[in-house]
């Protein structure tokens, strides 16, 4: 590695932040997790609902949503809360659609019933890296709540298909970075995001270049680290759901 | 004690459930606290804007509100968001009023100067008793980002004139009981939420009879126990912040 | 009394305003009565609707939901109107939601049979006490409005269980003032509102002490003040309603 | 007259309703007056800012706008509130823009110097002809805002031009009908709002045939019949301003 | 004509601007126009639905709804979008408004079954007039798709009673102008909206005098040149339908 | 190409749909322009504003926003409006971030000066590939804004940086296929948009696999198959703006 380019926090270039995953956060919702990609904290839960929106009704299928938010003192400067605005960002409809897709390549609908699974993401302490601790966390929470439906009774197969788990990679001064922090995130030139499934293959890809674009060989590079990283995660999924 | 009334988590009539005070539990805000009474958990932040609303604008004066807000995943069947609702329900704001008005009878507005103190509770898991853990705990980080203020010197005098804590009594089947949890909550006569000052003195004083109305000689036991209450938290606070 | 405190209107500390109660005010709702506490007039109506919310469906019982609201004109400058602000001020939910508790505590919902009482208070002008004179003005027009259901012979018992009515007290100068108009209000270092049943219990107590807090002793000397004030307020709505 | 055509309440096809203008119904506005046409009875405040609106900032004129509402209870089935609903009815808007568009014509912006008039309309009871008694009650409150803001001397000029009235024609079994009660308008099959000024010219004219359209001597009727009932309601607001 | 008095345009005051009517401009709706008056440049469209609203369940009969909009780049000075505001303008509900009674004149509910029409006029261009031009080109979208609906046999009958048109009028230094042009709209004393049906009828007049009240001797001379204008107009759809 | 697999239009593989660009669609807006992608139809209008949002103040630079917006009729089923629901819905938000961030690559913000650039893409008529569509169009509407703006001389410099265009790209039964309209994009197993500057870098990359996850190798064929799509488009941009 490159003397000159020290990240701040001392990490090599393609080393994860410390991640902790802690089960049962809470005991309320089917699944509770707490992530944490290092100081990015958030509280994912799966919550079940023995009933499906009205476009699945009599389909024989569930369905799972997802919706992230920010407690207003998560970030650095204190945002507004979106309740009281009385509107939700642009931002927050993106991620949380993001993460519903995500989750949703998770399980076969057809196996869980006509119930629906609520995943609930909610930012604690934003670093960087929201949506796609999100993503690792509500995994997490998903596992444990299917188990818990199983458990109940209700599930008519097993709907889990495979882990899915989601890292960020950047271009800073022109090198790859992975899983950036918000000091890195905001001055990358470009940025990308994530989500695999545990066999390997992609969910979502979803890079961006406003300060900036990217060549191809670009791309291909941070689609190398992103992959070497989700490995990692993988693993870290899996030790904590023994 | 009677021994045909045995509460269901084996608590004495006059006994408040466990109470956890954990400073700096993110790093963000200018005070950090999670507060639990018993499973009740609540993320309490006081942030501080160097400005103020416009009706205190040039008085010399600075401000203090608050927000309070349930996470969906908080309660027992999950809730509606109210961000994706559009609308905050009167029970929030109802609290967040409650919680604002409470505070502001900690602090002195003149020695803050022209800053405004936000206060966010934000419930994580939520067992009775959710306004007043939340008062109790807002008040630690309050006293924490006051001090964040005085080291930074944007603080003219000391506004920080007294702790503040708060409790709920009910009755039940006739007996008075403390700090209720959410199954005691629920089959309550009479609730009855107190604000205390460590002075001694009431800062707020909210019973309300919807399932049953109350004696004056009921509303004095209560007051009574809520008192003695108040006196174990403050002492909670004041150990919490050495 | 002491000669150096005149109120400003010349009352005694423990003398209410002059209360006037005007049934029949508007002739479409079931109930409808025009209440002054003073220059305080609140038109108090009550309808009826025979269904219930989806919460109380095929439960045998009733409900009774209140709201409240200022004109804008009602006070002395005028306020944005609440439609066209797109959102209800916190203050505004807090008071429907008290009047909607106390009018509960003065019938048997399960009398009422699966029928609805929508009460509805709109200050045509505010000056000061406009909830308490609210819920003591549509406790008549609740009354009004069970006697018609009960001529239509829709009610399967009697609903009505004891009258309910409401009173302010503040601490002005140190001393207990009954009734306070707005221009007491708002220097009152402490503000009581109680709600009493007919029978000498009480509904709701909520008092404030958000410019200065309150001893034991204050808080009881107002609570007598309070039950004196009630016990007036109930001959007058017998009178009103024969 | 016919016979055979006997109006529900006995009146002449050319005959207004009772019309009742009481000034200083209210004492917080500067002019307060509650209008009754029949049963239909509105509350028509006018309110004075002494600022206006960016678009008329600096250029030497004031403004008036203009709020129509419906108490919930004003109709015989209770309708739900637009504050609580979150969304403020076209009706509303079309109405409120009316009575806007209408009493500007009464006044010379220019004499207003930058000062605003805020007309409220609240109908109180609602029977027919809402539209045209909030228009007729608050040219009498705005003359007495007038007075008022003269007195004070914070007018450059004397900006009352006119009197402004108006009231509802309607054809019904194919008679024209003047002042139409709630019964009749919903089985009108044409109705028009006549808005005129006291020197004879019409400010607006809007007529709605959806039952069923109108020829143009049917409408040269009903411009007849409601020049005939303005200059009548004309005398009754001169009688009520003396 | 007057020599003095030449319209900006050229036109003589009697004269419609240049009317272009495109059937079939979009291919999804049942009835998809393009109307052109001069500049202004709508697309009207009529969508249907196999269902009626709650208040017409079981009536029988059919239902017309209309909703008007501009697009934001539509004005000279782009307008904000009102989704994004989250608030619909009155002149938007008041223009929707009177598009769904104009066009339910030209329908008769009764044959048109349990089934909704959904017109929508969106405004790409706007130039004066675009509330007549949407009427105009509406009813051609409106034909269409009853023709639609004919043809899959869903129709009980036939709705279409008789084509409506609409056009503007106003009163420019003294002179009647047929179909204003935004230029002349906005300095015209007086403005009136007509809308007619084929048979000669009266469907809506809308007068309006903010700017300068109007006698009953200029009324008749818009009306008759709006007569005039509308006559036009059902030529121009006529040949349009062929 | 596989006889097999014949694409419902007759198209092969890696062809686009038929493009057309019309530029000065309307007149208003600095630059106008209806794109067609097949049956997708888009007005996108680029508006010049002399200011800019507050985050940009007194920073020397320019901002470009982008607004997204389906007219209801535009899809088979009419959809609701979102400005009468009073919520956009999270598509919406997303696409609209999408098309700012992409149009804001094709500029410099720096030699814009203090004015914004809005963006408005409003779908007449949609057949899968809005977004990509609206892009396009969008850098067209937005070179002649520039244009406009620097003949006026309001620019201190030349913004315009790079063309910018997208694509769409999809998977469907095995085999990558170029612009898919609505029927196929319907049924793809994954779906890649991918926006390009004309210097061949990527500005966004996009990619979903909901309903089925994808292979880095075809990751790689998607991103040849954009790529040659792109450079097609960039040559129909040249041609249009000549």
């Amino acid at each position: 590695m490159d003397e000159q380019f020290l990240r701040a926090d001392g990490r090599a270039l393609d080393e994860l932040r410390d991640i902790r995953i802690t089960r049962q956060f809470t005991t309320n919702p089917a699944g509770s997790v707490l992530v944490e990609f290092g100081n990015t904290r958030v509280m994912c839960t799966a919550s079940v609902e023995e009933r499906v929106p009205r476009f699945k009704k009599d389909s024989g299928e569930g369905w799972l949503t997802a919706e992230y938010a920010m407690l207003p003192a998560a970030t650095h400067e204190r945002m507004p809360r979106e309740s009281m605005r009385g509107k939700v960002k642009g931002r927050t409809h993106e991620i949380s659609r993001l993460i519903g897709r995500s989750l949703r390549a998770a399980i076969d609908l057809g196996e869980l019933g006509e119930n629906t699974i609520a995943i609930d993401c909610d930012v604690l302490q934003a670093d960087g890296g929201t949506r796609t601790a999100s993503i690792t966390g509500a995994y997490v929470a998903l596992a444990d709540a299917v188990a818990t439906l199983k458990q109940r009774g209700v599930l008519p197969g097993d709907p889990l298909r495979a882990p899915v788990a989601a890292v960020s990679v950047g271009i800073i001064d022109g090198r790859v970075c992975l899983d950036l922090p918000y000091e890195e995130d905001s001055r990358a030139e470009v940025d990308l995001n994530v989500v695999m499934r545990a066999d390997g293959t992609f969910v979502e890809v979803q890079g961006t270049g406003e300060a900036g674009t990217f060549t191809r060989a670009e791309l291909d590079a941070m689609l190398d680290s992103a992959a070497d990283g989700c490995e990692q995660l993988f693993a870290l999924q899996r030790a904590a759901l023994q």
